[in-house]
């Protein structure tokens, strides 16, 4: 009855029917085996991962599990930001319920407590999971190559709580010595431990946030000292020599200081003690010291037997662990070498994002028994922020500083978020305060 | 030439010319002795004393100066908010610039040291004043009966700075339980000691302001708790039973718990310790003590030599201190009995400002040689707010709850605005949240 009045009164009508009849003569598939594609971590390499399975998967062609210890995604190459508070938690972060199909990927909220790949099984507090394929996508830790203390008294931007806890510290420092009889001017003391990428970042942020902190907590900008305190000889190893000179004269004129070659040696409750020559020992007082100097891969990695430095493993050209035909590693876990330079790529989004695509091809290719292609990272260049309107770097060959190099590291941090969430979520988390 | 010109071309040239004339015939006045009147402190009393004397006297009249720690005024009403982190600091304070004439009043930032009422000396940070009259004017100080471990382990709403330290170390705990691998929920736990008028509002503003840090930090919200201790059998003394009731019945809805009838004995870094019965004793833990128990008046008057109560003088009726006919004492430092209740007032701003009112007025009475007047608060009511848009209490006579006792208190925040800096500040600062 209803067909009939549809098809005359309303072409929409038919659709509307066509629809509603596939869903009741859909005759369900003989139930075959569908692979299990197991993805550990939401960051960069794991989303981008599962986001490009998705596109190219049907329904019933794999059995897709990302299991996050979060139900959030979080752009670690913005957590400066949010640890300097120039940028609130919230912008850094989105749902991965925003990016994922539900009827092609199952999302499990739950953290990875181990992984046994000859067994075939990850354990997680929200209990085992087998696999066909597993990709291992679990992301950096903080390293902080044995230095005593640095691991109970230096804060690290590991992730979003840790970003946000670094935020608070240094507010509840000015906001303490605001209420001090006896003012401990050492609580405005902050030591960045790195001058590298994420070291130099967070600095350009603390240029920015430091005179609106003295403001907010009526603090005389000359109380503060922001010291920037590094083993290596250098700042920024790996970027043109120009453009680390422009950078450390830019964030010297907001007056951050630079302690280089001086490795820490120590850190305590009050601060740090620095080498500054073969028996001479400095030790600064800080109210806050942020380790950013190193990072390495996840601790679970050096458990699964898998042949690792540091937890990063030195994967085929495939992506796939050595040994482990079922077994992909991807992003700051897996480490490649760049033969020209002859040393490792560094761990950025860039490649993780690119190796997640590469990742998702070589699963389907497996899948199809047909033989999975090397990666090739195609590095589009790199740029360093120095706060919310400077930056150096090179992008596309060229060179550049000051607000252009601000600009294109806008647009690379928005070209991650559309990557993997498209348009609708770059306007809704992406930077546009260039405008 | 020109006043011709003036007269026959435009009869408003007759009026400048006037007054230039004026200006370039002005004979000086002899220079005589004007009176010194000192006025210490720039809260309500203080600001409303100076306020007052400049709306009076000309500017050959007296040489008014004002000595404040700082170059604003807050509004210590609201302070509670500022701690729960529901008001930004800066909208509770403003400067002290915007309320004085400058050609009237000689604002002088500083702190006061000692104050000297038979050498007739202030000791400042700035050097030493002398005065013709004084007005203290100091304002409380947290008042904490000599329990130990209070001073040191609990913070206390007493000031701008201190309210700003709250909020950063309630922040502080839920940024940091975040990143704990191992959690500390006693981080969560925030004691409130004290069930009085500004224990209650600020337990208000904690049940507004809970769900939104949990939010912000990813804390579910089981894992708080805000628990209000009280050694007094009762919650907000002098308040209408009724009111009361609604008040606890409001607040335990959001999940606030009361520990009534039990007095804190003993403040430590974990936490308070309680008795519970005659041997009894209960120790809660807890990541943020707030003390918000009892106020006394500036511990500057204990050394002055006269009579006090809790650093607080029984003042005269015309606002003097007993024996000094030169030194007057308003807000919070001057203790009147209420001889209907047989009990003092309390310390609220709504007096404190009638009181700088009178002693303007008496001030310039015995200028020129004339009766001074009695002070006679006229109490409009009073308004404990339990949050944003909630609100107990008595204002013209009538008791009254909820929206309506909310958006009455929010005028009562308005109208002390109004009254010391006008339609302009009240516009920039007041409340209007209820539109």
């Amino acid at each position: 009855m209803r067909k009939k009045k549809c098809t005359v009164l309303d072409c929409r009508g038919l659709v509307i029917f066509a629809s509603r009849h596939i869903i009741q003569v859909k005759v369900e598939p003989i139930a075959v085996k569908r692979p299990t594609i197991l993805v550990l971590g939401a960051g960069y390499g794991g989303l981008s991962t599962v986001v490009n399975l998705q596109k190219s998967l049907g329904t019933d062609e794999a059995e897709v599990i990302l299991v996050n210890k979060n139900d959030y995604h979080y752009e670690s190459t913005w957590l400066h930001e949010a640890a300097a508070g120039t940028l609130s938690p919230e912008q850094v972060r989105y749902d991965i319920s925003r990016v994922i199909k539900k009827d092609k990927v199952t999302f499990v909220k739950a953290e990875v407590r181990s992984i046994d790949v000859n067994g075939k099984t990850v354990g997680t507090t929200a209990g085992d999971f087998t696999y066909d394929y597993l990709v291992i996508a679990l992301g950096f830790e903080g390293e902080t190559f044995g230095i005593p203390g640095l691991d109970k008294y230096a804060l690290s931007i590991a992730n979003v709580n840790a970003a946000r806890q670094i935020r608070e510290h240094i507010e509840y420092q000015f906001a303490t010595w605001s209420t001090e009889d006896v003012k401990a001017d050492s609580r405005l003391t902050i030591i960045v431990g790195g001058a590298g990428f994420t070291g130099i970042e967070f600095l350009g942020e603390l240029g920015d946030r430091i005179p609106k902190l003295c403001e907010e907590f009526d603090v005389p900008a000359d109380k503060v000292k922001v010291l920037c305190v590094e083993a290596a000889p250098m700042v920024l190893p790996g970027f043109d020599p120009e453009l680390v000179d422009y950078a450390v004269r830019q964030l010297k004129s907001k007056g951050i200081e630079f302690s280089i070659g001086t490795p820490v040696v120590e850190a305590t409750p009050e601060g740090v003690k620095l080498k500054k020559g073969e028996d001479e020992f400095e030790f600064i007082e800080a109210g806050t010291v942020v380790w950013a100097a190193g990072v390495r891969g996840n601790r679970l990695i050096e458990e699964t037997g898998i042949e690792n430095m540091r937890a990063r493993v030195k994967v085929d050209k495939d992506l796939r662990a050595p040994g482990y035909s079922d077994v992909f590693i991807v992003g700051d876990c897996a480490l490649m070498i760049n033969e020209e330079a002859n040393r490792p790529y560094p761990p950025t989004a860039q490649i993780a994002m690119q190796q997640g695509d590469m990742c998702a091809n070589n699963i389907i290719a497996l899948m199809k028994q047909q033989p999975t292609s090397p990666f090739v990272p195609d590095l589009k260049g790199s740029i360093a922020s120095l706060g919310s309107s400077d930056a150096i770097g090179v992008a596309f060959g060229k060179k550049m500083t000051g607000a252009k190099a601000s600009f294109m590291k806008k647009m690379v941090d928005n070209r991650a978020l559309y990557l993997i969430g498209g348009a609708p979520l770059t306007i809704k988390k992406g930077k546009f305060d260039f405008l």
